[in-house]
């Protein structure tokens, strides 16, 4: 039951359990049977993934912040305006408020008006993602829930007046769909933490007052399948106290049975240590990694978060999508899409557009996709337009263009008297034949463009192939 | 020279040449060898049609006011709400806006902060449209230029800050593409009109100083090419002083040669008198009409201006769009897609995709509409799948599926020795038959997805067929 | 029945009797036995005033519009800003608004949420006031009531949404009080206007449809006691019309029995032609003019509307009140004290305790102050600090300051030997003596300061003297 | 050297300042001569009142902060509204605000534009302060300095975007007077506040997250003369840490020598424990209490934060003020008037009116107050209207009203033969002669109103009297 009581009297009762949570963590004697992780990389690094996750394949990033009020440039906007002083960005501010106006400023007007999360949730259901992961706190610092620690801060308090994060987990949940939580560990501006930042890192005032009490809280409130660290790349893990959360995490906490966590929480941890690997943003490996990974993008090639002055230059075409989804699966990866709804709790057609064309693709080629594993090989010799995936005693060969002559050629599967070849959306057997030091060679159908079950990124499917 | 002299200053020029104008009318002579009209319908229906219109075929309608600040239901917000007091949107109001905010309080938040008339231009000529018509007032009465005569209730005293009619002709012109006003006669609420209207239109105090100062100076101060007359609907054309205007406009006025005019100018004007025909909104006849006319239409079905909850089901898809532009070419209309930009000056994603798409499948096919003329039939028997237009000696058969069997038949066409068929965008010919009882078969080229010129609407060209 | 329908239902009605009205003035006959003036000076001059209004004295003058919104500097705010475009006010623009804030956009900011017309009335009971005027509209040209000629820039579609004009009226009635209305003939920045004044005035745009339509309306609608014109000094009375209204007022309004006029009616009227005389702002005549006048003023000694940045030093002091209006008394004249009330209806305490201050006064020494008239003398010799009126048989010395002897000299009353003196507020008569070529020796009464019956302008009164 | 470094990189300084400081607290050593306090009441109470503030006698206080938005009811705006959710504050709220908009969303209302520290403190000046205390933070928890650890709630990040508490310190400090903090130890609405009250104050989240660490920083940043303490009474003073922080004040802040502060440090304190005492608000003993005081009132007497809806009756006489100092001083307390600023910064002229009568009045009966002690008696027998206060070898009645007879009768003095009598503020002695069984006669001066040295309150001066 993650169901969150409502309004302020509850917070009382959410700070107790928070305590005693903490509590727990110094008192806990080794219960039972049930391996027990130690607050250190080797045994937290050993402990074996939740399925649920690899299986799942596809998921919808939303990043949405008081960041979505100003909606311009990207989620960095604070940054680029009062960090870096970034001209262009002192001009829009000087051009479109008056003087003295702050970023605090712009809180009341993050209304989130018309968010109604059970409309997101179908959104993300037709797109065919398997789990959403939600900002529920960026490096701007307002959370996304009503946090004990972050008062007159937090969307509760100040602008949309209600728990966005439990109430898009409530809805997320209720379509099975696996519900994850991003959190910064850093906030660009939080005056404790430019403390500990002047001092070198000696200190963690930010962390005991900060991050830790929310991390503790978000989990205990939500109960995530998934936990998307962000903004570690200034301090060591040993600052961010990260293996003894984890520890918690992976031990006593409500999910530590299937939570799942990515791997940045401090300098050097990203692609070494945590859960499954991120490395950075918009990451794609040319050869299969050895470890379970996830590959991030956006919609908008510019900007994680809502901007208003996107235009169609910048946003990812429904082919290029489909072909980073493909290639990412069949590298062994997850694909985490993003897309950035307004201050007023919408998600803009072209998103939408976006997100439903994936699910009609995953319509018909899901089945190479949900809970498949790689191949022997990734991708067919000297191209990156067919690659491959594998399910049980199937192959499957995603193809991103159609052949000019209408044959298929594979060079890797080696095909058997009991091969056999179809193609996903059509009806039938495909025919097919082999060719000295060519290899297969597939008869693709001859299809008017109506016929075609997908625009792009077609799919055969080989069963008794080595 | 059409460009407009900034700011208040100029307001006093501007009307010196209004009230100058408006003599004119009384007491010019006959003066020279060119025709001249008479205030009455007989005459004025007699006008030709200037032929850049009907050689135009396609333009990109924009419907932007203070309707695009609440940007929500539709541009009659207004109406719904204040005067048949619909409960959702007295609700809207209700949830989103302290009690007694009245409508001319959104004036100010419309502020066309990111309007960068040259980057819309842009979209349009990419679009390729050769028109491009802009809401200069819509029934809410705002006037998106300075109207001397609607003081603080403008785009140059309130809001925006700037002469939006002007600025998007600018830019518009710079790249050859026509620009049409559109101007609504009525307005909603406003006193005069009120007035007028509870004497049963016995009284003309609203056009004389509304509709009638304000028509005369858009004429004026920014030479048309197309007046786009609406909100006639509740009063004759006596009552708008219609045919003494259209009278000034086509003997008098400085765009006399070259302006074209619709035919909303009074009740049971529509479909019979003034310029070309609209007819009904999103009007679309099932024959080839005896008179020109133009299909109005909205990427987004559910409104003109723009929503921003909008959702993808109510967005017509490329399809539809390239399939009414086809329809409506072969028929003998021109097509006008609307498209509604926010508040803030920028059209969204969706509607620069769908825009976009227009402008590419035209680069391709745009020999078979542009200066294209209805042939003497207009679409296969037994089916709206295929059109006809034609140009000179050259007949385009636009079939809007792909045929099965890849063998386009068609009926009508009769060929003879010397006929040659081609496909837009495709090199070489086709081949082809004929086949007795059946017609003109041609062999379709066999195509990869990729290498098909256009994704649906493709068109063959005949030459010496009849 | 002065009171007004609500709403903008009303508008056509009140449309319907302001044009016949209009048509009244032309063609009405010369009906029955009362006086007919005819539209000149001649004939408007020599009408006599209503003999309310020499008898009121006090009257508190209410300058509120849109201008108490920035409330900064003074009630010329935009003159000041775009007019004139004086540096500090265009700093105050940029320092607190961002970049192209227009004057319009400041009208949705007046709220008058707390305005409560019965809080005011009795505010103005309290002060002593025999009427009351109030700005129905400014140069400005924002009307506080719903003008049908000025649509979106009026109190009922912007702001307040509330007809102000009427509300105060309704309260001021109730407790017998006069009401007068201010308006500006000019509007600093109203296109017909400018065009007008373009043309040297030789045309009448602004008139035809603005001014007058106006005048009418707020006569026929609110049926005033005063019409304090402003706003003429920029054209002559030809250019008003002001003729023409001011017979129909005298001859055919509903007011034409009681209604008063100052004499602003185009340049070269004011101090010569109209009803009451102001002359200029502030105007004080230094002897007994030979026309009944009226001192206008305002608290605030910098604005008339009210300002923010109003400090102490600007604020006249009670001493300073009752003097001015005892020396205006004195020389016949009316005496009208401005306060300007704040953006949401408020008088703030510094207004209320000024008012307050001259309604205690008057409570103890009205009987020299209401009906009364000019005496023989006017003040005594050589000094302005003793002042007369007169009524009936009594004749009122009002010293404004207590002689340091305790004994009040007065040369020009002739005593006789039935002569009283008493002082107002004081129980008993005071001894008098006369002494040859000084005059009449008053031995004031020996008093405690908490004794005295006001603080300052104390009252002697006379009778049988000469 | 008190000034504050501007901005935010300086809040790594401060809050290294703060965390040596309380460092120190732990590890200093008992270092030289200067007597130390021990954390407990004993010897905290111990401590000798620093003797400025008895001299001192009369300071202005201002509250000051988010409250001064609303503007309305008073500053518990918030807990009337959502605390015990009156009525009247929930229709205010509904009547002005759009639904869902929350105490938060206030904050970047308070802009201080306007406010000017120089031109305040001049007006304290003029108005004869010793000190002047401003609320740094109130029961709202809004900071008026930029507290480390009130993130996006304070002045620096929301709203005036500048430090008060610094700003209006430099100038009060420029003309010699004395500065004192007012902080309200509690926080209606602070989550961590909340959660300790749940949990019966037995933890202390509160107290260590936010209330000691800002403390501590107001001290270390403006070395204040003064702490007003508040919000105590929910709790014990254990709960507070209030011994442990007044220890370390006068033991080793940089204070530690001058500061003074009042009583208000948990509940029971008041009254009994700390430096002078407040005891309740507006606090006024009949007779002379055994331990210095003050009493803190407001010229409104309603409110102490500035409120829109203010009127005349609320609002303190200047004789109800001056006779409230005159009494407090002679019962040895001192003064501390407060006014409220408005939400742009500003003191309205109501306000400044009475804080300049009562500098007019010290002006000249100053010599009877700053510095003086209470007599042996303090007021007169069987009445109120006579209070005496002395000095040296000199004694003061202030007779608040003047005798009817000119006599003014003390019964208390012993005259001798060297006595003499003299008047503030007027030249030469005054006549007096005593009677048996009644006392001192003086006989008052003969003056006309405009002669009095002051309108209420006179002080006689004896010399060589007991």
């Amino acid at each position: 039951m993650w169901q969150r009581e409502g309004g302020r009297r509850a917070v009382g009762a959410r700070l107790v359990r928070l305590l005693l949570a903490l509590a727990a963590v110094a008192t806990e004697s080794a219960a039972g049977i049930p391996r027990r992780y130690t607050p250190d990389w080797p045994s937290l690094d050993s402990r074996p993934l939740p399925g649920w996750f690899d299986e799942a394949k596809f998921g919808v990033f939303v990043h949405w912040g008081v960041f979505s009020v100003p909606a311009w440039g990207s989620e960095w906007f604070w940054w680029h305006w009062q960090g870096e002083r970034l001209p262009q960005y002192q001009r829009f501010m000087r051009d479109n408020y008056p003087p003295g106006f702050s970023y605090a400023d712009f809180g009341p007007q993050f209304t989130a008006r018309f968010f109604d999360p059970d409309r997101w949730a179908d959104l993300f259901l037709a797109a065919g993602a398997k789990y959403v992961v939600l900002t529920t706190k960026h490096h701007e610092g307002f959370t996304n829930w009503p946090s004990p620690v972050s008062w007159n801060w937090n969307s509760k308090d100040v602008g949309p007046h209600r728990d966005l994060v439990g109430e898009l987990g409530a809805a997320v949940r209720k379509r099975n769909i696996r519900y994850g939580l991003y959190h910064s560990l850093l906030e660009w501006f939080h005056p404790l933490y430019l403390l500990d930042k002047k001092n070198g890192f000696k200190t963690q005032h930010f962390v005991s007052a900060k991050t830790m009490p929310e991390l503790y809280d978000l989990v205990n409130s939500y109960k995530p399948d998934l936990i998307w660290s962000d903004g570690e790349w200034e301090c060591p893990d040993t600052y961010w106290n990260s293996t003894s959360f984890l520890s918690w995490l992976y031990n006593d906490s409500p999910v530590k049975d299937e939570v799942v966590v990515n791997d940045r929480w401090g300098q050097n941890c990203s692609c070494h240590h945590g859960g499954y690997y991120n490395c950075q943003d918009k990451y794609s490996p040319h050869s299969l990694p050895d470890h379970k990974w996830e590959m991030c993008t956006s919609v908008d090639r510019m900007s994680w978060g809502y901007r208003r002055d996107m235009t169609m230059s910048a946003i990812a075409s429904e082919f290029e999508i489909i072909s980073e989804l493909v290639q990412t699966v069949s590298l062994g990866g997850n694909y985490l899409l993003n897309i950035g709804p307004t201050k007023d709790g919408l998600i803009v057609p072209i998103f939408q557009e976006r997100l439903l064309a994936v699910g009609s693709w995953l319509q018909v080629n899901g089945e190479a996709i949900y809970a498949s594993r790689p191949w022997r090989e990734q991708y067919e010799k000297n191209t990156t337009s067919v690659w491959y995936t594998s399910k049980e005693s199937a192959v499957y060969a995603i193809f991103l263009h159609w052949p000019d002559n209408g044959v298929l050629v594979l060079t890797y599967p080696i095909t058997s008297s009991t091969t056999k070849v179809t193609m996903l959306g059509i009806e039938g057997e495909l025919k097919w034949t082999t060719e000295y030091s060519v290899g297969l060679l597939i008869s693709l159908p001859q299809l008017p463009p109506s016929a075609l079950p997908v625009k792009f990124a077609w799919t055969v499917k080989l069963t008794d192939v080595k």
